[in-house]
Order: structure tokens, then C-alpha cells, then sequence
């Protein structure tokens, strides 16, 4: 139920206005601001602390794949980035370019750059031109392949309209690299990390997905065929959620890693690349908070359980007394277990009233909310609240049931959240017949996805642009025989389209 | 013992060219290369894995001292850099700044900058600039102080004379930084955190400091005073392992962090500073690796316990076997611990032969080399190699006593390789009383720590400069009454000077 007469909810709401909903959940929730240099970012430790659990729960996925972990320069030398025609065209007009390596004061005192580069070094974009320099020095031999490198990293895109967590100058990524003898192997290996995106993102994040693949015109520059997740936000909206890359052997042959083959002879290896950034962040916001703010999957959350001790004034023994209690009590539930997991809770000492401890975690959306005081004690029972219902709602437990059920309360709470934004999912794809259908649907003031046939072969349409809408993907692995509501053609292919992010 | 006559050992020996001895190993162990832009370096998964280690095993001591990860902008603004005049003068000379926002082709179709920037941008030689200026605006009441924040993340200092780990353009490190309501609180975080460092270098990487304060010349510039962690390398130099800075008022007052105090008066913060960076890799090389090439420190280590699967080869049943049997081993063996931790066992599956494989996990320093066949199967033993011992020399074992012992054997190599290099500090420090008897120690060829009475206002000396030897700190807490030997003086004070990395 929305709190939109009271003082501590998220205003505007969800209805109000989504895009400024959006910023204020993201600034009240201590998630991340944008600040300093235009565009960029900085992530506070309710947002990082997100981060740092997908870097180790998705980043332990990406190990048990095969890929292992290092770390590139930050500076790509200008040059490299010329060699492939489609991805300098693809990203040029949005780099940061290094010119000079220190600074000096001119006769007014003030400091300008000084120490002229002889070649201009990128801020990496992304790095496929920089690790395929590295590979073409370690693959000699077939037996050299697959070489499957991960890097988490920061990278960096000049946006013209930064949008927090969502398109930002400066983001945090993972991005993969891998070099493969076939390209049945790359292709496969493309696949399997898009089914690791989606477990991730589904199971973890409880965020719902279409899999599918991009149109020829709106592929990763230089890639042969992007995959993508495509997720739907609260207000119809699609957020890609991730990509993955079959890059044949473009970057292979602009950077020339060659093999010898078992069959004795040289040939250009097959290269995949793949990646998921921060906008995840951005991503659950828009799928799963409400109008008190962020609702964070418990999975994912950086605590899962938050204890707000109920002092009273001046009576300092009797406060001792309940501080060792909760601590007793934190240090039992993190023995419990919840996703096969110790339980993450932590005890909230500040210094503030615990009113307004309590409406700072509602809106960071931790899971459970533990108000832990004398009478509890007393009565040997947990007073709680869950983040996924009414913010009134109080439960009370016996102290042992508690402990007992805490994992099953959070995983119960993660699938509710699933479901939630797969009910929305499912319920708001429409399917159409013809352009005039489609033309029709995104006319309505709110709007969702749209299914319709599409011709792989259909080419960006101006209409569409007019609309505001795009092809968000092909959905993989579904056909139904129709007419491209663009071209008119036969076709078995059905396309995804929508605003989006 | 030395395997120089042994075609597989490092090239040169450390006695007969240490620095090239150290690149040697630095690129035989698989740790890391310099690549690509001038000065800038690959990690590579061995390298990195110990990264990931220290981010994991560094960052929870971090996090148990009360401070909060975060992440801040790469670019700083020019204006926020010129803020404090000491800070600029010590970082203006190596900063790599940002002056455009794109590229486009020129009439030659080349690639050039385009789209300057109003303002230019600094890549971060490190942030007391920027995150002053968050502090700024987070710290109203003295009810928000302490804040205590820690970024991971990637600095660019231009380096003129790049070397591996030690000295390269772009590094990998973890800055801290906190803001206290009094200077008390601020010095106390300064020296919890150097204490913190010492922890972690002495128990962690085995490596023995000296603990101690840098001379007012050599301060961090915009320190008050700059604590430091110094280790000595085999070949008697010197490494600035790690410091931690108490930077007083000087970054509250240029980037104006005020706060209204208890007494409600408005006063600026107190900040510190501190960091290590991926340069402690280096100093785990030149501390531990021998001739053979790496020896990680088993706390530390990736992978403790390597496992080289002895195959026959074409008989792919037995081999089903050998390896069915090498996999239960693998998993019970990762049910046991060694600090307090899983141990981390790794089976090696690449297509190379055994003595490759043998020789590449030798010059990468895995703590035990476990090489298991058909034989040792039958007789229900475990055959394998210590890394601290000579190459040449193998153990058996019962299966279940290797699974009982593995946790000790690691714990045991780990104090081995502590006390190997404590003795060499320890050892290695001479006592001198006047200039001239410190000329004639540095006229030595190889040469260790010297420790010697220095006043504190002790200027930098021109005398030292010629003989390539600094101080490198006053030694923490170290008094004994006599004459500094710069400047005749009386004083308490003990310094340690050396050469230096």
C-alpha cells in the first residue's frame, strides 16, 4: 500500500511521475548520486554493497564456466582502436581521449595540460581491441584454445543524457573475452554465458527476462550476432540487462590471433565477448521497488536481516543488558542459513532515533526489519517486519521460531518478488498482426511489450523511431509463421518491441 | 637449493642479476606483463587471483575497522586538484589528463581528439580530492562523523620509469579515507589502520616490516604525517609497502568539510588517508621467490594444493579411473582447512604433459604439488612436492593422513616462509653512530637496512642523494639517546635509511 501521505515515503510516486520516482528511490535509498565530473557516478555502500554480491555471486558462475579472472590496461592506445572499421565507427563519437601526462601552471598560475602525447591514449570503452592484441601473443596452438578470460573493471562512454545507474559516463562491469577454435565453439560458448545471464539475473535478481537476439542493425560494433535479456520495468519499459557476442573472426583478424590447428594449418581463431554493468542496479529500482522506496531481493541483499535495537533513555544497565541480547541473537542468525547461504544480518547502532532507522531501511529495502527491546526480551519473541508487505504490518515470533524459519521467510520473500515481476511480464505482452495494430497499442499513454512477426532481414525503421519504439530482440527459440509487420513478408520469426531504456 | 643448471629454473639467478631475476619470475610465474600502453600492465590469472585474495582477505580486516566500501568518480575535475596546493604540487607532474569526449576522422580518414572539454579532466592519481568534496556535503552535524569509507579501484600516476607491480602508470589499490570530529580520533584511525596493514603484510603475505613515520620531506603530499609500512627485499632494499596519512585540516579546509559540533560551533574535519596497492605483489616476489621462481605464501596462494592428474596414456578406462578417483580426493580435500579457512585445491585438466605442468606450477609457487597416478592409487598414497623445500625431493603419504595433515603442512610453510625472511630483516640491520660509518656501510656491494639516531628536523640531505639512499622512516615507538647524523644534533629518534624500490 502506498505511503503517499506520509512524509517518509518516496515522493513523487510510481504513478506521479516514474522517471523522477526513479531518481528519488535511488538518492533515498542511498543507492548511488550522480556528482563531480558530468555524468559520473558515486555508488554508496547500500548501492556498492549490491554490486559486491553480484561480483561474487555472478562472478563465481563466470569461474565455474571456465573463465578466469584479469585485470587490462585502462588506456588503449589510439591505434588499436582503428583496426576494426564497424567498432571504431560504433564508439567513437563516445570516448574519453587522453592527451597529455601532467599538468603545469601557466603565467597566471593556473594549471593547463602539458606533456603532448605523441599518440592519444582511449579510456577503454570496452576492451575486445586490447585483450585480442593480448591473445594474439599467447594462442600459437590449437591446444592454446579456448583461452576464456573475465575482467571486472570500470569503463567509460561519454553520454550525451546520463541517467543514474542506467547510462552513465563511468560504470562498473564484468566483460568476458574468449577465443575458440570453431565457431560452433564460440557460438556455443556465446549461448551458454547468455543462459548464465539469465540464471543470474532471474534466480538472483528475481528479474524476469525475453532471451533473444538483436537485430542486424542494432549488434555490438564489430559483433557478427548480439544475444541479449531484455527485462520489463515497472512502467512498460525495457531495460537490456545484458549482452552477448559472437564476433566471428572480425577482432581475430583486425588483431590477428591465428592458431596452428591440429590439421597443421593457420587459421584465425572465433571470439566471443559478453558483459553486464551496473545498470543491473538501475534495473532492480525499476522492477522492484514501490513507494517507500527500494525492495532489494533478499539474495542480493547486502544485509538480510536488519536489527534496530529498542533503547530506553539513561537506563544504561538495562541497555547493556538488550545490546548483549541482540548480539547473542545476530550472532545465532548468522549461523542460519538462507539460498544455501550463512544469513547476512547486522545490528544498526547509530546514533539516531530508531524512527528514523526504521523508515532508512524501509527505503533501502532490506528484507527484515528486527525491532529487538526489553518487552521482546521479556517475552522471549521477535517483533519484524517484511519489506515486501504494508510498512504497519508488524509480526511477532517466538525467538527460536524465528531462527528456525528466518531462511525460509527470505527465500519465500525472494520468490514472491520473482513472481510479482513475472506475473507483470507475462500479463503485458501483446501480440500484434500489422504495423497498424502495433501503431495503435503504443498510441495508449502507458505501454508494455509488443510480440509481432518480424522479417530477420527487416531493416530500422523510421516509423518506428517516430514512435519512440525499437526492436528490443528476436526471441530465441520462438517461431510462429506470420507476416513482417514491417515488410510484409513471410516469416516464422517473432520480435519484441517497446520503449526502452 | 638452486636449479640453474636445470633448463626449466629462472634465467638469471637472483645472485647473478636481481632485477632481471625479478622480471624473470614476475613473467615465468605467469603474474602479470607490461602491455600495450606505455607503462601499463596485464594481470594475469595467477597475478590476479592473489589480487582477488588481498581484496577479500584485506578488505574484511577493512570493513571489521568500521568503514564502508564505496566507489567515486575515475575523473576529477581540474578545479577540485588545484584546491590544495601541496597535493597539486605533488601529483601535477604525473597525471594523465582528459581533454576530449570523442574522435572523428580527419581528411585522411585518421583518427584525431575532437569535442574538447570545457574544463579538463584528471584520470585519479588518488582521491582525497574528490571524496572531500562528497564529504562536504554528507557532514552537517558532528552526529555524522566518523565517516569511514574505502574505495577499490584502479589510479594512474605517470610514471617515468615504469617497472612490473612496482612502479606502472595504472595500478590496482584500496584507498581509505575518514573524517573525525578531533585530531585525537583522526590520528587514532591513522595508526589503527597502519596496524591493520602490519596485520595483514606480516600475517597474511609473510612479510616482515618495519613500522614507522616518513621524515617531513617525504610526507604524502598534504599530509600532516604519513606512517608507513617498510619491508626489506632479498636484495637488501628497501619497500614501501603501505602508508597511512593523518591529513589534519588541510583537504576539510580546501574542500570545506565543516560540521556543527556538540558545543555548536562550526569546525572543520580531521581526515586520514590510507593505502596498498597491487605493488605489494612485488614485494611478495622479491620477499619470497627463489631461483625456482614464485613461492606464494599459502594463506595467500590461489590455489594451495595443485593436483596433476598421471595418466597412461590410451588406456582411457584406467584413466576414467585415475581421474574419478583424483576428483573424490579433490572434494575431500576441500573440506578441510587451513586458516581457519576451506582449503582452495585445484585439479590441472590441460592437454600438457605432466612435467609442464609440474615445472609451471613450480615457478608459480603452489604452496603443494600433488602428482597422483595409477600407482599411488593402488597403494592408496598420496604422492607430492613442497614448495618450500628443494624440487627434487618428493613425499608420500596414506591418502587419510594427507587429508588429516594438508591444513597443518600449509599453515607450517606459511610460518616457514615468515621466519625465513624476519631472520633476513632481523639480520640484516646494522647499528651505526656517524655519517661517515653510514658512507662506508653504502660503499658495500650488497647492502641492507641501516638504522641510525636522525633529528626530525632532519633536512633532506644532498649526502644521501648521491649515495641513492633514503629514509625511509623513523622507526615507530624506537628510542635511543644520541647525536643525528645529519645534523649533530641530540636526539631520541631512530631512523631507518636504505636503498629503495
Amino acid at each position: 500500500m502506498s505511503q503517499k501521505n506520509n512524509k517518509t515515503a518516496i515522493s513523487p510516486t510510481r504513478e506521479e511521475d516514474f522517471p523522477m520516482w526513479y531518481q528519488a528511490v535511488v538518492n533515498d535509498a542511498e543507492i548511488a548520486e550522480l556528482a563531480h565530473a558530468r555524468g559520473c557516478m558515486v555508488i554508496k555502500p547500500w548501492g556498492y554493497g549490491i554490486w559486491e554480491n553480484i561480483q561474487k555471486m555472478l562472478g563465481g558462475l563466470i569461474k565455474d564456466s571456465g573463465a578466469e579472472n584479469m585485470y587490462f590496461p585502462l588506456f588503449i592506445p589510439m591505434s588499436y582502436i582503428q583496426k576494426e572499421a564497424e567498432h571504431v565507427d560504433g564508439f567513437a563519437k563516445e570516448m574519453a581521449v587522453v592527451t597529455h601526462h601532467r599538468l603545469k601552471k601557466n603565467e597566471n598560475g593556473t594549471l593547463v595540460p602539458d606533456g603532448e602525447l605523441t599518440e592519444p591514449l582511449v579510456v577503454r570503452p570496452t576492451s575486445e581491441t586490447i585483450i585480442g592484441e593480448s591473445m594474439s601473443g599467447w594462442v600459437k596452438s590449437y591446444r592454446d584454445l579456448p583461452l576464456m578470460i573475465n575482467q571486472w573493471c570500470n569503463v567509460v562512454r561519454w553520454e550525451m543524457r546520463p541517467r543514474i545507474l542506467l547510462r552513465t559516463v563511468e560504470f562498473l562491469w564484468q566483460e568476458g573475452h574468449t577465443a575458440h577454435a570453431t565457431k560452433e565453439e564460440a557460438v556455443d560458448e556465446t549461448l551458454k554465458m547468455l543462459e548464465v545471464y539469465r540464471k543470474f539475473v532471474e534466480e538472483y535478481l528475481a528479474m524476469p527476462l525475453v532471451i533473444g537476439f538483436k537485430p542486424h542493425f542494432d549488434r555490438f560494433p564489430g559483433a557478427v550476432d548480439t544475444y541479449c535479456i531484455e527485462a520489463m520495468m515497472q512502467d512498460g519499459k525495457a531495460l537490456q540487462a545484458g549482452t552477448s557476442h559472437y564476433l566471428g573472426q572480425k577482432f581475430a583478424k583486425s588483431a590477428n590471433i591465428q592458431f596452428l590447428d591440429s590439421d597443421s594449418k593457420l587459421k584465425h581463431a572465433h571470439t566471443t565477448s559478453w558483459g553486464v554493468s551496473t545498470r543491473l542496479i538501475g534495473g532492480l529500482v525499476m522492477t522492484h521497488a514501490d513507494d517507500d522506496g527500494m525492495r532489494v531481493p533478499p539474495r542480493i541483499a547486502p544485509h538480510q536481516i536488519v536489527i534496530i535495537p529498542i533503547l530506553k533513555d539513561k537506563n544504561e544497565e538495562a541497555n547493556a543488558f538488550v545490546l548483549k541480547h541482540i548480539e547473542d541473537f545476530c550472532g545465532q542468525l548468522k549461523e542460519k542459513c538462507a539460498f544455501g547461504e550463512k544469513i547476512s544480518a547486522k545490528i544498526d547502532n547509530r546514533l539516531i532515533s530508531s524512527v528514523d532507522k526504521k523508515w532508512g531501511w524501509i527505503k533501502k529495502g532490506a528484507p527484515i526489519l528486527v525491532e529487538l527491546g526489553p518487552k521482546d526480551i521479556e517475552n522471549g519473541v521477535v517483533t519484524y517486519r517484511l519489506r515486501n508487505e504494508d510498512s504497519s504490518t508488524k509480526h511477532q515470533m517466538p525467538i527460536n521460531d524465528f531462527l528456525a524459519n528466518a531462511g525460509t521467510v527470505l527465500e519465500d520473500m525472494q520468490n514472491g518478488y520473482f513472481n510479482e515481476a513475472k506475473a507483470r511480464l507475462d500479463n503485458n505482452i501483446t501480440d500484434v498482426d500489422s504495423f497498424d495494430e502495433l501503431k495503435k497499442y503504443f498510441s495508449n499513454e502507458k505501454t508494455y511489450f509488443v510480440r509481432a512477426n518480424l522479417s530477420q532481414d527487416a531493416e530500422e525503421d523510421e516509423r518506428l523511431k517516430e514512435m519512440a519504439v525499437t526492436v528490443r530482440c528476436f526471441v530465441l527459440e520462438a517461431e510462429r509463421p506470420g507476416k513482417c509487420i514491417l515488410t510484409g513478408k513471410d516469416t516464422n520469426k517473432l520480435a519484441i518491441l517497446a520503449r526502452s531504456y
